[in-house]
């Protein structure tokens, strides 16, 4: 383990990129993303990433040089049409184009498709917040949950995140799948050989079960039975029905199918909230709205109350004072990959 | 019961709120939704509530002549002041303004203040799909829900809604709170004289309890632990944060303070589906998501895996066909009101 800064690993990350042949300013902005993620704590969702983004762009199940193609269908509502590019890079023109929209109209709509998995939610909120916007972001997955009542994986767990704005204090962060826990988890339990509670995911069959192994080869359980379920359904049909890409088991599978591209689909939603009152108006309401909530006495004097948003704000806080802790292997991964040398040693 | 045509039940409900004192359209818009709930089979959301908002409007703790005021903040965003309006008049008013420049600009976000209970949502997202608008509509309410790890109830329970259109087949209904259940499932429970499931709800002091008495003396719990927590802060800042209107422990008790304007919020953000594609297009795509969860088979084969909206879709066929159920004493209760008798014999 080692402390990396925020500008070395973003470097590093790029070199990988454009070794992988990304531009070198759309791998840039890949990189960005992907050290946000980082900086946040979301490791699942950070620079490990590069490896399984990047065995899809080695084959061009990922396409490294895309051309994305932004249509206005109205003043307020567009499409972006991703190319199959790398996921963040589609995700960021979605940002942009949504911000810059909303800038004028005061809200807009951004649907994706021809995308791939676009990182964590938060890096998108946290800069779309800094510069004034709430957001609604969410995306489609490979499928992973079955439906609720039913008995084999038909949708994904459907990543959905919210921002709101503080001019004067930390935003509202919120980025959340809608299954128990996320597949990353299942997947870093089996690598560490360590069994998981039952209410994580089910076998093949439907069987709620304390195996990772199993579970990674059956499917995740949504929060809340079917409130959980419907949320995820609707995050499918903004992102994916609507948008026109693939949605429910029309999306193909990163890891059965890595050479093929996903048609994985998007949705920004941005309300621009400098139209609603000046800064202080908006500071003081953020503020008083987390002190209302840090007020209530903890059940657990160990664990205060937290707004979301507050741990990946800190570690941030942490990271950018300390550097951001990147394990040995990653690194060396990150490095072989900046040189060109893509191929694991056995 | 008796089973009562909608035409008269609707006729019936607007007649009570003209004796409330609201001018006839108003009372109609308003006995519209609560009518709506009942065809959905939304009963805890429906023409019982002529009793409670009664109760308010009598006492002055709702207006029964408002002027609301719509404010254009940009194009596509807009703030209502309801001026503490019957709720299901404010839910109308932002509608209708939010499906207006929706046609115009693709999208459009209304946040309402200074309202009450708006109803169940389903009736907005239905009668906004019918015209091709795909919707999130959500409300602040009284405070029953406790923050993630606290002790004391600081948020509602943040009825939260979608609907995306279907032109030639069912739209997509969801409406649910973020709380396990609805308080008035307690209530009911505690009329009936029956006990709860540990998991609904806590007492006062933050300790979960199957006594429906305690349990309307506690809180609720929220879905999926820390994940529903934030979904339900979320709407409270749209809501009520963004929209201007009270939050968190801002807002008042209807059951407290019943003279007292609550200042609710809610905000609606509509989708114009028809930017997007043609009916064909968006049809086969709806009636294909469908019809591949329909395809999962179901864990209990008596129970076939459902698309949410499905049931209340079917139940409003039904009682179109056949009639609504109205139980005798709603009945009684409704003919009162309608004729001026608003005291409970007891």
């Amino acid at each position: 383990m080692k402390n990396i800064s925020r500008n070395e690993l973003t470097t590093l990350t790029q070199s990988a990129f454009v070794a992988l042949g990304l531009s070198p300013a759309d791998a840039g902005e890949v990189a960005n993303i992907l050290v946000m993620a980082e900086l946040f704590g979301l490791t699942t969702h950070g620079v490990s990433r590069v490896e399984s983004y990047g065995e899809r762009l080695l084959i061009k199940g990922i396409n490294p040089r895309p051309n994305m193609v932004v249509e206005q269908c109205a003043a307020a509502l567009f499409k972006v049409d991703g190319d199959n590019a790398v996921g963040p890079l589609v995700g960021m023109r979605c940002l942009n184009v949504a911000m810059q929209a909303a800038k004028q109209q005061g809200v807009a709509v951004v649907l994706a498709r021809n995308s791939n998995h676009f990182g964590p939610i938060s890096p998108y909120s946290f800069l779309a917040a800094e510069q004034g916007f709430a957001t609604i972001i969410g995306s489609n997955a490979t499928t992973t949950i079955a439906p609720w009542g039913g008995s084999d994986a038909r949708l994904g767990n459907s990543p959905l995140g919210f921002g709101v704005p503080n001019p004067k204090g930390p935003p509202f962060l919120l980025d959340m799948a809608m299954s128990v826990v996320a597949r990353a988890k299942i997947r870093n339990a089996f690598k560490a050989g360590q069994s998981i509670p039952e209410t994580w995911a089910t076998d093949a069959k439907g069987v709620p079960t304390t195996s990772p192994k199993d579970a990674l080869d059956g499917f995740l359980l949504p929060i809340g039975g079917h409130k959980g379920y419907g949320i995820a359904l609707w995050v499918d049909m903004l992102a994916g029905l609507l948008s026109g890409a693939a949605y429910l088991t029309h999306v193909k599978s990163w890891l059965d199918e890595p050479d093929v591209p996903q048609n994985l689909g998007h949705f920004f939603v941005l309300i621009n909230a400098q139209f609603l009152g000046n800064t202080e108006w908006l500071s003081e309401r953020m503020n008083d709205f987390a002190s209302i909530l840090h007020g209530s006495e903890a059940a657990d004097p160990q664990k205060p109350v937290m707004v979301p948003g507050e741990i990946e704000l800190k570690k941030m806080q942490n990271h950018l004072q300390d550097g951001i802790p990147i394990e040995d292997d990653l690194l060396l991964m990150l490095e072989n990959f900046s040189q060109g040398r893509f191929v694991k040693e056995s």
